[in-house]
């Protein structure tokens, strides 16, 4: 099995490339990295930014550590993105993605994944404007596929959500979109957070990680690790005693879906005013358990 | 005194000018409102941007309310921003609060404000290096007074915040931070948020209101409220049964300390997985609850 780490867990606190990359590979023991757009924005003047994110390419490169791909944080998801209600802001959201993808190959690396968006809320409960959301949705993927091929990208992964005014939400939008999407110029994947898909106020029955894995699993690029409560989107780091995780069920639960090969990265999110120490020592923590789980 | 409401808790929930700007009149009873850039990013491009934040000013004109200043959101606040470790970063820092002066005025709002940005791990507790990102913040700080001057803007709030790795974190850091922006182009001032002056955990027996109030009093140009613990900085509505401010205390604390003529909008955080539904009614209860309080 594959562990991975997503850098959220250092945004505004470990941002000093070597210092950064040292820490996840000598304490955290990982190989596999996925690079975080709320360390270098993807709309920041293009010279900065790449200059900034190969940087961090190169100390990640120096520690020995792979950096397999770039994700979306919680700036580009604090917007609506592709699925906004403003002609405008859905055209932005397409250029910014398109920025995501330069600075991703910037870095040398070939895969770009990230949520889609959310709609406005009289908008996801018209089931007209809701379908014309989506259609637009699709189109735009489709040309950031085209882009991407251009620019040599690999794939495009997208993240399931638990919200309903997002796409995908459920196991079968999720397929569904998979094959609404099919013959993209590069494929286009799923992206997995076992937080998102155990969401019981929304999913219900569905939340239920084996089901999720068996209707996904040929789609399935990469999965996102958090510990959670299943009431809402945690993001907590697998220290949290009110967490209905453990690292013996996410090995399980991999196993059995034929899983073992994909990359889960552990995506921490932290609380901003929480301390430096404490979350290092959780991330320390999580990481031990982690590794043991997933070599075991 | 003065109730306001700044749009966070509208964020990818209702975007349509118009039905957000009539729900704020009629609704929640408001006259007074702080946009927040998670509304529209002073990234993106300049003639997009300025199209989807005029459309929100002429909305909320045409429903009688007064957009009094623009704010930084959860998108901005993920960025270390003028404190980060990189020149690179904080010069892009620097650029960025200036489209964001741009999209204030092209608004026609004549106050920006924001937090300042955080420091890496290393940073904040190397004396020297802390002293020096002081240094570089406060002509950074100079340089946007200098541009809104140039501008139109009337005044830039800073907002101070519950973090070590940040400035101005204490009454004192506070304080001394005006007196170190003296003489600047347009006036600098301090935006006071309830939540974040009662942050326990790094503030202690500084955690008062009172104290804040007493200190900053000359330098307050606008206060945020939320409902808190003390144990995080919750930013939740009012209706939470776990918070310890009521809006009685926010009356007789502002009135004792003279502070009536301010406004005071509510920021409300929404969890991104939380239904649409159930945070209008809280905002609704919330909103009603204020209401009654500051015409009391």
């Amino acid at each position: 099995m594959k562990l991975g780490l997503n850098l959220s867990f250092a945004v505004k606190r470990w941002m000093k490339p070597d210092v950064l990359a040292k820490m996840c590979a000598d304490d955290f023991g990982v190989k596999h990295i996925q690079f975080t757009w709320d360390l270098a924005d993807p709309w920041w003047p293009e010279a900065e930014r790449d200059a900034v994110a190969r940087t961090y390419a190169a100390a990640f490169d120096r520690a020995g550590l792979s950096i397999d791909a770039t994700f979306g944080g919680l700036a580009a998801y604090s917007y609506p993105q592709l699925l906004a209600p403003s002609r405008e802001v859905r055209d932005v959201s397409e250029a910014f993605f398109k920025r995501a993808i330069d600075m991703t190959r910037a870095m040398g690396v070939k895969v770009m994944g990230t949520p889609l968006g959310g709609m406005d809320y009289a908008d996801a409960r018209n089931p007209d404007v809701r379908a014309e959301r989506y259609k637009t949705m699709l189109q735009s993927v489709r040309n950031l596929a085209a882009y991407g091929k251009l620019k040599g990208l690999d794939h495009i992964e997208i993240e399931a959500t638990p919200l309903i005014t997002e796409f995908p939400h459920s196991p079968d939008a999720a397929v569904k979109l998979m094959q609404d999407l099919e013959g993209t110029d590069i494929p286009v994947m799923l992206l997995i957070d076992w937080g998102h898909a155990l969401f019981k106020p929304l999913l219900k029955e569905e939340a239920d990680i084996a089901l999720w894995f068996k209707k996904c699993k040929n789609h399935i690029g990469a999965i996102h690790l958090q510990q959670t409560d299943g009431r809402w989107d945690r993001h907590w780091d697998f220290t949290n005693p009110e967490g209905i995780l453990t690292p013996e069920i996410i090995a399980r639960e991999t196993r059995k879906a034929g899983l073992d090969h994909i990359i889960q990265y552990l995506e921490v999110v932290t609380i901003f005013e929480d301390t430096d120490e404490h979350v290092y020592d959780g991330m320390k923590k999580t990481m031990d358990l982690l590794n043991k789980a997933f070599s075991a």
